[in-house]
């Protein structure tokens, strides 16, 4: 059975949404990552950080959906990165209201024997140097698949680069992309960044789907049109577990095959947004994302005879 | 052979874009709509007025294109619709400059008695009331295609509600969409349209694609994703040319044959914005468009068996 290995951030997280408001609940990238992976059926194990505040519950809560959590550090004494924010009317747009990083702010991951042989490795949003620090230490992954965010561009360009120039695939978001690169242009935005290693390149675009490059081509996933989003936290998570999880079920590096990796990411992240933090991706089921499948299906596919 | 009679503006165009700028140039709904329509190898014709102003090479340039400008009508001593705009550096908005309505405020579209039979109607962006009145004058189209915007809206409510309770497709764009219907969810917006009238709703996205909406069904037509987009003006009336030129031409109203129609528009509009004005259109062959389609189809279909 292949592996998956993702590395991410914990969290407690309190969410503000014209909906509604949460206490602090499970957040973070990698609790969402490892329930969007562990839905095609392979090894997946999650590595991250946690406080001595973090109840047991949530861990169980990610074994039972077959996640892996013996390389979640329980850091004694300490207390669990928060985070809480503020989405506007729009839900394009949020405000952070407060950051605590505590354990988060020493993460420095140790990856176990027994998952340095991982197949795919996804690397979450977090600081460059940890980053990296996961690549050296794995194996030879078949793929690594990397997570970023405006943020490190700011603060740490030069280790950004270093990490991006040993990925395979990269998932961004639109705005992003556009930093990286001083190109408003998508098209030209991906090219640059391939330049700088990753062969694939991801490009999120929340509402409006997303965009995978490599080569000279170019495939579009579009989100699926809700009645309702509720909160998008953890849409791009969602969407990246799901992408590399399907590549890891799958073997299949082609770019025939990211595509459907990419139309699963949007398959998953759909569900995400339908509740608050990590609820519905607790109780997604197979047959659900088959039926979803089918809608995208219906969104996406015509048949125009050549003349 | 299938005819279609198209109603809109014909306009001098002022625009200026990031890349550039031009003295006035051929625009307005009309002239875009007809250049789009004509493709498909049906009869075009449209209802427009110029002044006296207006050169007749471009009515010329409308005839090698085989649309027929004999329901253009030109008004002694007057002279032409201007519109001057200038886009932001995202070309995604702009501001208007100058406008100056000219002969298109007194605009009263009489149809010739050879074009009341036509098949499909489209109703360029106009005042509501001249839209309603051309409809009167039609003997029994087979689909009346809505074009607006939210000027009327702001000005005329109680009317555009009238000429959108007596048509079959609506073209609108997504701030559009919102602002009638209060609705930020376009799926909601779509919904509360139909109950207006039409049974179909095309909501535009830009550089986002665009949805077609149909009983329970959606469809989404992404946009091509660019290198350079050099002037997006004209693209919703070419959407709406080839939309309604391909419904014409099929002569298939149902929504599987809809999906195509979005196709094409998505298709054709991704010409218009590669040059200033008119220019791309003017000398866009079928053989592009039929290339184009390939890519349309590279970037949307994908294989995925269901297991």
């Amino acid at each position: 059975m292949s592996k998956l290995l993702a590395v991410g951030s914990t969290a407690f997280d309190a969410i503000e949404t014209p909906f509604g408001k949460t206490d602090k609940i499970l957040g973070g990238a990698a609790p969402y990552i490892g329930l969007a992976a562990s839905q095609f059926g392979i090894e997946v194990a999650i590595v991250s950080v946690v406080g001595e505040d973090f109840p047991e519950e949530y861990l169980s809560m990610l074994r039972k959906r077959n996640i892996d959590t013996s390389a979640i550090e329980i850091v004694k004494g300490g207390k669990t990165f928060f985070w809480s924010g503020r989405y506007h009317n729009d839900l394009n747009s949020r405000d952070t209201l407060e950051t605590q990083l505590n354990v988060l702010g020493d993460f420095n991951p140790v990856i176990p024997e027994h998952h340095k042989d991982a197949d795919v490795v996804l690397l979450g949003n977090l600081h460059p140097l940890t980053q990296l620090g996961v690549i050296e230490q794995m194996a030879s992954p078949k793929l690594i698949v990397l997570d970023t965010m405006n943020f490190w561009m700011d603060h740490t360009w030069d280790e950004l680069m270093q990490v991006i120039a040993r990925t395979d695939v990269i998932t961004i978001n639109d705005e992003e992309a556009r930093q990286l690169t001083r190109e408003y242009s998508l098209v030209k935005a991906a090219q640059k960044i391939r330049e700088m290693g990753p062969r694939y390149v991801v490009i999120k675009k929340g509402e409006h789907g997303a965009l995978l490059f490599h080569d000279d081509n170019i495939f579009f996933a579009p989100a699926l049109p809700l009645e309702e989003v509720f909160d998008p936290t953890g849409a791009g998570d969602t969407f990246a577990g799901a992408f590399s999880g399907y590549i890891a079920a799958t073997g299949d590096t082609s770019f025939e095959n990211m595509k459907n990796a990419v139309i699963y990411g949007s398959n998953l992240a759909s569900f995400c947004v339908e509740k608050f933090g990590t609820e519905r991706m607790q109780k997604l089921s197979k047959e659900e994302i088959r039926k979803r499948l089918l809608q995208f299906k219906a969104l996406t596919q015509f048949e125009i005879e050549l003349t």
